[in-house]
């Protein structure tokens, strides 16, 4: 893959990734992980050439320029599962669930996009929230219209980020002009397909925008497009809100679940991601399982649409894991920060386990399910890095500081939240840093409690750096 | 009251407060509040003498020293109803509900402000803390250290804060240093209120830490001071957690329920605060609205540690009204801004109302609680200045910019959080500004949705600035 980085050079600090799922290590979660106190990172036209300790790196790299990044923790660059491109301005809109919420706010501002001026105008804005947060990847909705998703896709090229979009089908129960016909979708879908798909770091997603908001024909044009494209992402939303998983019912009677309606569309399978998945049941998740098809978790959305509680240790279930993503969901959800989507996830853990681990009643105990709805700093982390590559069928590309994958990371400033940060991350280490995976560990939850974007020091793209954060002047 | 703020200034800006409960306006919370795009609030000796429109106030004082705020929103400063001084280094600690979270992270802490030199750093970081995020104002638990008590109100009247605190007592079930016998509890209490209750602007509350922690002895003690000093505050926890509820009834079984202990020890009554309440039942909040007494709702803290999802719209029922400030709970809450912690009390008035509107069950139905479990911005401003201030019977001393009250307050930049927020913001107002009522009041949802504590550009204490937020150079 053509990622125009760095042509030759190195990286040198402390280092933070994972090489398995921590789930899979309950209890011993750090063997998941791997620190490097003092690391080197080369890279070369912006792939990993080598990695590992600086001592013994360095000698097989003599004259390489090295780039030392001081007191921060280098994490490979977050991934974001699910984000609405067009809702960068209407992010956090009050007062409605999920179907009110779209007429009332998403539709009359995602209308707007199809203004090739005001979409190009966002798509700056939104690749700027998303490298201050310390994403580097996301998989984004874009509109119904062909010119958010061309501009979506030229920004990233221009910033040279690994993305996956797609134009966004829905063709019933919206205004006219949110709506496009299934003969159109299918058309536009292609040659959008042909145009950008593997070109640079861009990757094509087939996106019905949510099976409600679909005609079976539409969904029978995703299918056939699926077919003629199979190396394309399939990127949907699914069993967000009560009402909307009874509307889907309704809408496609022929259907058992709402899962249903995307296998029976030959659509459920590798490399196809749904948003949200809270009020999935049990069964459902087991053939997501299977299928090797992925939730994208979006618990700061989840919460602020009051849309439900994800049942994450459900979904972790070990003998039918289901593949995992973080995501932002923005403007369902409030921030582009991906550590305040981990701050909700924890949340969201943590209230679940109310009511599964006995406090409510402990008849219903359910203490292994609670137990994996418990994200230590290891379970998110990896949820915002390498277990969204994989969900994405995109570990093999991105997610950790493996030989061979795309450089793109993040640097952690541990200290750069709110006020007294400083003090509370000392109890965790002391002036020199974090010595151990478990004392880095903490740092990491602490910020994702103590923290926000503000804690995104550098995020590079590539091998190169995209962002730095403006200095604050301490008096 | 003796402030010793600025002898005699005024500050011209734009006014955002309240007149009134905006619950009681529903369908038009704008008549519960105030906007003065140009006003003039005038400042003698730390309290408002004159406030209202710039031309009209500014001929009634010429020749007073006018400080102009620009492109800012002055609210009233934020008042914090339920937080924990010696928490501010273990905010947000990882992986336990509450009572093993206490055991965990939370006693050793604690111990530590025994130590006067240690109380005293941390005094100084907490409310530097609280003023970078606007709070002028708070209600606080120490430790059963006189030392924390004494360290706090010496801080809060170097920085001449109304502040609400106590000796915070516990007799059972923690470490052996934590605890207080309730003779020495009565005995030192007695003596910090003698030389804090009244002096400056501190005010006094005796503090029970929560009933499961007391015997029936120290309630009784506790009913005794307040009987002896009956001007002084009480502040306690309440129903935080199921398992919390169950031990409660165990240790105090001749009580009917949780509420029971507080009555039958004549505690129960004006000027109580009790926080979280997330598990009473109906009959008990009606037994708190007919004797005045207080909840403090934390948001932040019931999601962080998984306690559940709080009633407010019950808690607002028109017949049975119960007093409600917000309190951050730092450190169950994980954030020290409330408009942080307004973000999530939206949330969980919205995570309520799936179960109220019928999205899960339409046979459960209750759209009128439902309704006021939506938190406007009206409604959450009101909880954060004149309803936190009412909550705790000083609304006749602070809440809003009535004259004779208090010149605590604190100056928005509405566009100020994360990236895009300028641009997100611009929905709603044009470049100079909100020109109504309801675009303030879409810029103050804005900053609760979209921002945090770097929207708190200046905190003002007694009519003088006593936070600036640092420059942040912007390339």
């Amino acid at each position: 893959m053509n990622t125009n980085g760095c042509s030759n050079c190195a990286i040198r600090g402390m280092f933070f990734d994972f090489l398995d799922d921590p789930w899979k290590h309950a209890g011993m979660e750090h063997e998941a992980a791997r620190f490097v106190r003092d690391g080197l990172l080369v890279v070369k036209d912006g792939i990993i050439t080598d990695f590992g300790p600086y001592e013994e790196v360095s000698t097989r790299h003599s004259g390489v320029e090295i780039t030392h990044i001081q007191d921060r923790l280098i994490l490979p660059g977050f991934i974001d599962g699910h984000i609405h491109f067009p809702q960068v301005r209407v992010l956090g809109a009050y007062g409605s669930q999920l179907l009110d919420w779209l007429q009332q706010w998403i539709f009359p501002e995602e209308i707007k996009y199809a203004d090739r001026d005001y979409a190009r105008k966002a798509a700056g804005l939104f690749f700027d929230a998303l490298l201050a947060g310390g994403t580097t990847t996301c998989q984004a909705f874009t509109t119904s219209s062909p010119v958010s998703t061309e501009e979506f896709f030229e920004e990233a090229t221009r910033r040279n980020m690994r993305v996956i979009a797609g134009l966004t089908g829905v063709d019933r129960f919206a205004p006219k002009d949110f709506l496009i016909s299934a003969d159109d979708f299918y058309r536009e879908s292609k040659r959008l397909i042909e145009r950008y798909h593997g070109k640079g770091r861009n990757l094509y997603a087939i996106t019905p925008r949510f099976a409600v908001g679909c005609t079976g024909e539409m969904m029978d044009r995703c299918r056939q497009l699926k077919e003629e494209c199979p190396d394309c992402w399939v990127n949907t939303h699914i069993s967000e809100n009560p009402t909307e998983v009874r509307q889907a019912k309704e809408h496609f009677p022929d259907c058992t679940d709402y899962t249903h309606v995307h296998e029976k569309h030959g659509l459920l399978g590798p490399k196809f991601t749904a948003g949200h998945g809270i009020w999935l049941s049990g069964d459902e998740m087991k053939r997501f399982s299977k299928a090797g098809a992925a939730i994208s978790f979006c618990p700061l959305s989840n919460l602020f649409l009051g849309s439900g509680l994800f049942r994450l240790g459900r979904a972790k279930d070990p003998e039918y894991p289901v593949r995992l993503s973080i995501g932002s969901d923005v403007g369902g959800g409030n921030a582009f920060s991906l550590v305040r989507v981990l701050e909700e996830a924890y949340k969201v853990g943590m209230c679940n386990n109310t009511m599964l681990d006995g406090s409510i009643n402990p008849r219903e105990q359910d203490l292994a399910e609670a137990d994996r709805n418990k994200l230590s700093p290891y379970r998110a982390y990896y949820l915002a890095t390498l277990g969204g590559a994989h969900s994405l069928y995109l570990d093999d590309t991105l997610g950790n500081f493996q030989p061979g994958k795309e450089a793109d990371f993040v640097a952690l400033d541990w200290n750069a939240g709110q006020a007294a940060m400083a003090w509370h991350q000392s109890l965790a280490v002391g002036e020199g840093g974090p010595a151990t995976i478990e004392e880095a560990a903490q740092l990491l939850f602490g910020i994702m409690t103590g923290g926000d974007d503000r804690n995104v020091d550098e995020t590079w793209i590539a091998g190169q750096r995209a962002y730095k954060k403006p200095a604050v002047s301490r008096e």
